[in-house]
């Protein structure tokens, strides 16, 4: 039996930043976190970059944590007067944010000094909240409720998710499997897909077309969650697509 | 004198796609359409990412197009049946969508024959919209009002970008300048900064920190439409950075 909509643990990323929106930075973090939830059976559902404006940055978090299950927000929790991430997710939980006294002994540590104003903003917890471990450069992340508030440089935050996903109720893994067709193009494709996705209405069917200078085809993506039923839904894409002559047809990872 | 709010021409971009939810697919089309709006002086506001699911495509464009000046939206205008955004957004205009007679003839002198229903699908316009030349391959895209509706695939939806910007009703050009600080944290750096951005309320000053295996520190971007209150910014916050103890300060492009 294929899983059912209720079975579906889900997510949504929240990107805090002015330097994705005017073009100076490529974000690598929703593809990052993507992959990862995945691995835990958590569905990416929706995605949203937002300016570091106050009102913006509550708008989205309350639409975001109320619809899914969880909320991993990226960016805007440095030092700097730009960086608003903590207070804005305080004020969005109706709380206060607080000093962490561990956070300030291990930068004190760390510069030989106690911590100038800048970097005592990022000493700064939601009450209620819990600190996510940063295994890569500066203080931690935090967690409270549903709501998961990492750095967004890259690296760090790849090194904060590690300790996300032992804290998520996982769901049921997605399983996927690609069917890639060379030298057809959707046209062709398009009706036994869709014939097939008729047949299977709780696995996932989508068609991801390519061009190159080597040629052009698509890749035919089949996902659910009972490995059986992608398997057999896979055959019957096969033989459907054969059906309409279509050839050059491979299995591929990914 | 500086440029207002009320200057501004926003846009926001909406990308329609599974694949990047799964994180199958690494989006760069933000990144593209960012850049390529800048250059019109038409700033990026906000940008959702949602799936290839009716109700959402609407809602996030209803919300989108009402709020910004111009909202482009990227993938879904293929032959599959997940392809939906073209009937998405005849609904959220409350217009119906009919077969445009050009792509019919251009489909049957490509294909030598008529195009089969798959095809057709592409040929669909919302009634009051008008054509996107697609110059790479297959078939347009296609404005109605203030949104813009274009292919995901990335050569492609480059091509069709070509022929938006003439459509705008462009804004100011933003000036950008980077000060780039090397050897120094952003804890340091985030006073004078913060100072400099309170002298300057119409510019957007912002921290971007780096870390690498050769080294550390911060490119801090100033960010204005005034070339000369864009200069006198620079020069006041390397004069700040340097009053603090900064030092290792360059200007660089980008």
């Amino acid at each position: 039996m294929a899983s059912q909509a209720s079975d579906r643990v889900t997510a949504a990323v929240l990107i805090i930043g002015d330097e994705i929106l005017s073009g100076r930075t490529q974000d690598v973090n929703l593809n990052a976190i993507a992959t990862y939830l995945g691995a835990y059976g958590v569905d990416l559902a929706e995605a949203r970059v937002v300016a570091d404006d106050e009102g913006d940055i509550i708008a989205a978090l309350d639409a975001l944590r109320t619809r899914y299950d969880y909320v991993v927000t990226t960016g805007g929790i440095g030092p700097t007067h730009d960086d608003i991430t903590a207070d804005c997710v305080a004020k969005a939980f109706g709380v206060a944010l607080e000093e962490d006294a561990e956070i300030i002994a291990a930068m004190t540590a760390r510069f030989g000094e106690p911590p100038n104003a800048a970097r005592r903003r990022m000493a700064r917890i939601p009450v209620g909240g819990s600190k996510v471990v940063n295994p890569v450069n500066g203080p931690p992340g935090f967690q409270i409720g549903n709501v998961f508030v990492l750095a967004g440089v890259p690296s760090i935050m790849r090194g904060m998710l590690q300790d996300v996903g032992h804290r998520l109720k996982g769901g049921k893994v997605v399983i996927a499997r690609t069917v890639r067709v060379e030298g057809f193009g959707e046209g062709v494709i398009a009706a036994p897909l869709e014939a097939v996705a008729k047949n299977h209405p709780t696995e996932s069917l989508g068609s991801y077309p390519f061009f190159s200078a080597d040629g052009y085809g698509a890749n035919l993506v089949v996902r659910g969650r009972d490995a059986d039923e992608v398997e057999a839904t896979v055959a019957e894409l096969i033989a459907a697509l054969e059906a309409v002559g279509v050839s050059n047809i491979t299995q591929v990872e990914g």
